[in-house]
């Protein structure tokens, strides 16, 4: 069996059964594979961010990677700012990148570079197997890799000459590393500074914020009263129909300081210390305030929910119905008039259906999104984890694939759906129920606030062009259509709500472009 | 000063007037300083791949760098395709970098990534300056290193808080590295060999390709009858009007190898010895037959132009108007009847303004252009250098910015259009005189070939529509009117003719989608 086919079975075996591809001729056997292993779906995407963003928002929601198979180094470099995301969210991936044969790499043609050194600031583990044999090997503890805690990157380099020979065989899978489970003395240590009533926080990231994360330490606040905060953007957030749920931690570090500053003890649960998204002049990274102790419950490598539960065990609560029981909150209205920021996000909280799956990549105009959606069904929200714009897309492509008959609403900034717009194709070629809203502002906004938080001379004219998106203004409707995707435009709330309602209501996918005029 | 603007200063007085940027958040200062510099022009691009490939076209017009401005390690990555081909082009580029403040770094906050080793595949020299005042005199040497032989892409990597930092001042210009001159000696013994009578030829690359190398080759030619071949992507080749032609190197190896056959000498000028694109099982990667010799005339730190003036001179030709002057080739006829790939080129042929500029990523369509062109008035040809594709529509952007008052032509093909799309933006905020023409077959076509020519089983339906592009057919004019470039369909010859002479004779972008049918 060549090698590709034993690759593609190996993966398979492993729980691996989606492929997100945009090939070259040096992957040409993995494609010409393919039809040998029913069970592998392939995805062709027009561009490798899309492949990688996909893959991402893939794993966020189905629990298993996804895999991609990208072109050589140049693919990789591609495909590589919605991978940092997905290191940065810790989302498994098993990146596949074809290379020259082993015979050829000697030569320095034209597509010759060093993919280890493109794939090493993504990619926690990288092998490159030595023979045809040692591919599917390869490819098993690729995906244990990317599974084990916490969730990464494995990157498989594959020599074109490896892929096409002949001695292949599907390896068994190989287990991921378990969570780690962590000792009772740190509980009772937590559980301690949580019952001393000084002013205290659980700060949430990463896989606590799932439904069993969410119900223990909603135990913990009702019986000690903490706050609940979370990171500002999580991989995965479960939302609506009653669950609990923390407060964000501002994306603004002003504003962070603000909620961080009362307290005396932050306990940090599957997430890091605060520190701000970009450095300010004169303005200090860490954000945790000097008089308040950090306190690290449990990390990454984990068994985090376990940690919740013994935690809220050992503080003796109750069912954490009663004290500090969030409260229901009530659906906005739907709006009417002009539409703006505010209304878009009151026409979301009124319609969302159960089940949504919400890829948020909507900037400064989203800002209003998660109160206007507290009060919502039961919903799941993916965020912008690295902070490389041009995510939102993708993820919700690949979410839609994982979680078909979950509608997915994909929020989006004018300026970041450019970088991987090509995401569209992809989501009309395989017929996924995804809506997108473009907030179409004409600018850059977030980056016209930024210019001013960074101290920057009053912008001149110059300076102010390079964040302007007018001239020509971007038309999302007529590049939704170009690539096949149905496409409104909205100018009032009543036209967006229509818009809205309809696109929930149609199988397949659709685009709204909402144009609103900018926050800042 | 700040650092910022003592950067730009150094830039200006070293040459480099122009930067394609896609800025964020740790680059604002050097936005900001924008206004106080007026000679630097600042052209904004909605996607890194755009601004990088546009600074690849625009040196190899102008013969000065323009330089690039990306955000942080994943701003870099979107832009490592097009700094891949500049890099395998020897095109100087000055690529800056944005980073986090020196003192936010230590946090590993979400935009945190190693940007030198991301660029280390791509730039020849990278700098980090350590302080506000070392930023100017590190610019200062990094357009010193771009243009030094071979021309490179030099990263400056620009910390945010070096950036807005008092205390810059500008730098002096630094002179590159002069282009070294080869000795008499190997002159004469490569005299000795083309006079030998035995067959040889000359492989011509890099700087040998423009006006005075031609000519030089084109006398060499005329008194020994050896034969000119040329590199098969050429960054930058200059032809018609009665210019001599090289015959370019085929693509495909099988070909290739019956061009280089018959040969006793291979002598490289500013080349290296041909190897194919891509390997393939049973065939060998090296293409120069055992029975041929392979000479080194002038290399890529080397004044390539005088050593073939200096051969010429040696072999002691006349001016080369009589033996193997080349025949005055006749411009075809305007094509009638279908819309074929062989259709578009005698259109092109019949029409190509005298000083046009192509940009050719025309892939297995454009086969037919070189030769219905040939007889075209001069005009200069841009390659796809590093066989990274998304290439020819931020080359076509940074090659009209360069050369105003030039008309560039941009042909590519549907595939990789969809890479870096977003260029048709630029070209429309710029008002730039480009003419896009998509070859829109539906298919990445040649790797429909690619999948037979590496001995693949017969693909299968999944393989197949891994290199389809129908359903959904992507629409150009859509996608180029969602950008404000104003754009027709072509379905004949006749109308495509028609559009073709309406967008030369108008300012400004227009595309043209040529609906034709794959080749293969």
């Amino acid at each position: 069996m060549r090698g590709a086919e034993a690759l593609i079975r190996t993966l398979v075996a492993s729980g691996v059964d989606t492929c997100f591809m945009n090939p070259g001729t040096s992957e040409m056997h993995f494609v010409a594979s393919l039809d040998a292993v029913p069970e592998m779906r392939g995805v062709l995407c027009l561009f490798e961010g899309v492949a990688t963003g996909a893959a991402d928002g893939y794993a966020r929601m189905a629990g298993t990677p996804a895999s991609v198979l990208l072109h050589l180094g140049p693919g990789l470099g591609n495909g590589l700012a919605n991978l940092h995301n997905a290191r940065k969210g810790a989302v498994p991936v098993v990146n596949i990148v074809g290379d020259h044969a082993t015979t050829h790499q000697q030569y320095d043609s034209q597509l010759q570079s060093d993919i280890e050194t493109v794939a090493r600031n993504v990619s926690a583990w990288i092998s490159r197997p030595a023979s045809t044999a040692a591919i599917a090997p390869a490819a098993a503890a690729a995906v244990a890799a990317a599974m084990g805690l916490p969730g990464q990157v494995a990157t498989l380099i594959l020599p074109a000459d490896l892929s096409w020979g002949a001695g292949g065989e599907p390896a068994p899978p190989v287990a991921a590393t378990a969570p780690r489970l962590i000792d009772a003395d740190r509980v009772d240590e937590v559980a301690r500074i949580l019952c001393s009533g000084e002013p205290a926080a659980l700060f949430l990231g990463g896989r606590t914020l799932r439904e069993r994360g969410l119900r223990a330490v909603a135990r913990i606040a009702a019986a000690t009263g903490v706050q609940l905060l979370a990171e500002t953007f999580p991989a995965r957030l479960e939302r609506g129909g009653g669950l609990p749920e923390p407060t964000r931690l501002a994306y603004l570090a002003e504003f962070a300081e603000l909620q961080l500053q009362p307290l005396r003890h932050l306990v940090l649960v599957d997430a890091k210390a605060p520190v701000s998204f970009f450095a300010y002049p004169g303005r200090a990274s860490y954000l945790v305030p000097d008089t308040c102790s950090v306190h690290d419950l449990a990390g990454a490598v984990d068994d985090v929910e376990a940690a919740l539960d013994a935690l809220a065990d050992a503080i003796g609560t109750g069912d954490g119905s009663t004290r500090g029981a969030p409260a229901v909150t009530a659906r906005p209205d739907r709006p009417t008039g002009a539409l703006t920021a505010q209304a878009v996000a009151a026409a979301l909280g009124s319609l969302l259906p159960e089940g949504a799956i919400v890829s948020d990549e909507a900037q400064t105009s989203g800002i209003f999104n998660p109160a206007a959606t507290a009060g919502s069904p039961r919903h799941t929200w993916l965020c912008l984890t690295g902070g490389a714009i041009g995510q939102g897309l993708p993820v919700a492509t690949g979410a839609a694939i994982a979680a078909p008959g979950r509608r997915v609403v994909s929020l989006q900034a004018d300026g970041s759906a450019m970088y991987t717009i090509q995401a569209l194709w992809t989501q009309a070629r395989e017929g996924l129920d995804v809506t997108t809203v473009i907030y179409n502002n004409r600018s850059y906004s977030i980056l016209n606030m930024e210019l001013q938080r960074v101290g920057g001379e009053p912008g001149g004219a110059k300076a102010a062009s390079m964040l302007d998106l007018h001239h020509p203004d971007l038309d999302f409707v007529s590049l939704a259509r170009g690539m096949g995707v149905p496409a409104t435009r909205a100018q009032t709330a009543e036209q967006f709500v229509h818009q809205l309602e309809r696109s929930f209501s149609e199988p397949g996918p659709s685009l709204i472009e909402a144009i609103v005029p900018p926050l800042l």
